[in-house]
């Protein structure tokens, strides 16, 4: 069985190994998003791919969800000494040697996605990692409070200012002109289901789906999404903000509806949400209401298995 | 009063510890050799400024006289983990901070003198230290055991190889191409004295006596040396590998007549060298003995104030 999945960071990262226990044979595809990638110091950091494979190679912060276990923080320090900015982005010693190494073979010219084929060899994520472009994307957030319009990173926005001024316009500059890295619109042309996990709808998902010919490959394909909106309310991370600043509720139904019956087959709502499945909003998308908090392996696994089946009634003899 | 000194790494930097306290009201300018620098995992190192910058600005190992003091070494593991190479040359945690700004502002466009002027601002050495050359020197060993003539750099050399390969060729590849960097030419042409700090006479102060215009500008002043070559063996390090690559031998009087009285006008030894006095092959040079060994900080200071002593002797009214 081929499962292929349109991954952001932490709740994609902790779906994922639910995934992995799901579906033990399956062949996993994830395409990662690339938009939060940023340069700092002269080194190309991939929050999310890294949030991905260090979670599935066994080397997350498991309290953080981000960054390495066992983290020294001698670089930061080091770098402020010497007043390089900025100074709110964290990144712990280990974490700064991965960027190293993939800043290194960057300017060797290698694309990204060899590259992180090379970072892989070493985790062994037991899925295959795939950027979800080899070019420079990066999401840029126009600030909607400033006198005169300013447009900041994404990381910016969400990690100095904890995306409390709210945005007017989210960009994913470069997008456009993007192409999906190699192996990319394969993956999702022959998978047998296509997966979102409970990722930022708009920064991650959105992302990967603004590359040109990737919404187009997935909506072929038999889609289940699991919300990443629970009781109004993101579980982890501001996801609201997002919402907001693309004109959609923070629920599970209107998440579902933005991305529509002409892109996901199915969706999971929690059980507090499941009133989602008489909301026409999301007429011709297969609902199901189950617990959606990941706080296990077990619940995780039991979410993905959910996800799994919901696909297997949808597309009987693919999934 | 001006002073200019030429030089390589620990040795320099500890002999220049010396000096601040000899000449505490003296304006002194550091021309540090950049020829041993390398490019590692992507970054720019230039151990012998950094040595010099770390010690006068109290961050050196004092033990092992090179990288920073306390440091950790979780980037280093973390590369191994990654495949990546080389891991024969030691680097910290600490001392990689160095290497990533350094290499961020040049890769911004700023030449070495202007990043070494901001790495400075930190570690406030209390000189003005200037690499020879804004241009990429580097030294590079032809080796004379090899069935096919092979070339590596200075640094494989040295730190893997510990010279134990006898070196056929020693060569200051792009030396010849390479400029003084802005302010070299002036501070030696601006100085009571130049020194030569017992720094190796082939890598370190030869390297830089080969930048074009530099040799000329030094052989103009007066110029006292300071022997790195103790009874017949270096003070510290391989020299002698070096000295007997380009046919000098590893004497106190053999590296003084190298430098030879076109050059240099006063020349330390220490007291069990004195017989060097008395070497034709001096001739011309005004040789003095002393205690040589840079025990302690009093012990350097008094080498330091000797230089200086026999540079004013040598140059009443200057030095």
């Amino acid at each position: 069985m081929r499962i292929t999945v349109l991954a952001g960071g932490v709740g994609a990262a902790r779906f994922l190994r639910g995934l992995k226990q799901a579906a033990r044979d399956a062949e996993i595809t994830v395409i990662g998003n690339t938009g939060d990638d940023i340069t700092l110091f002269g080194l190309r950091v991939c929050p999310d791919l890294d949030t991905v494979m260090y979670t599935l190679g066994g080397g997350i912060d498991e309290e953080q969800g981000w960054g390495r276990a066992g983290e020294t923080f001698s670089i930061r320090a080091e770098l402020a000494a010497y007043g390089a900015s900025p100074d709110w982005f964290t990144l712990g010693d280990r974490d700064f040697a991965t960027h190293i190494r993939r800043s290194q073979l960057l300017a060797a010219g290698q694309p990204l996605s060899a590259v992180t084929e090379v970072l892989c060899q070493r985790w062994r994520p037991g899925v295959r990692l795939l950027p979800m472009s080899d070019e420079p994307v990066e999401t840029h957030v126009v600030l909607a409070d400033s006198g005169e319009q300013t447009v900041v990173h994404f990381q910016e926005w969400w990690v100095r200012m904890h995306a409390e001024t709210p945005a007017a316009e989210i960009i994913a500059s470069g997008a456009a002109e993007a192409v999906p890295a190699p192996g990319v619109l394969e993956a999702i042309a022959d998978a047998d289901v296509v997966l979102f996990p409970p990722s930022n709808p708009v920064v991650s998902i959105g992302t990967i789906l603004a590359i040109p010919g990737i919404r187009a490959a997935v909506a072929a394909k038999t889609v289940v999404g699991v919300s990443p909106i629970i009781g109004g309310a993101p579980v982890r991370g501001m996801a609201d903000a997002c919402l907001t600043a693309i004109g959609v509720a923070t629920s599970a139904a209107a998440v579902g509806a933005h991305y529509g019956s002409g892109l996901i087959d199915g969706w999971l709502v929690d059980d507090q949400d499941k009133a989602a499945a008489d909301d026409p909003a999301l007429a011709g998308i297969e609902v199901r209401a189950l617990p959606l908090y990941m706080r296990d392996l077990a619940a995780t696994t039991a979410i993905a298995r959910a996800a799994l089946d919901l696909a297997a009634e949808l597309a009987p003899g693919r999934a």
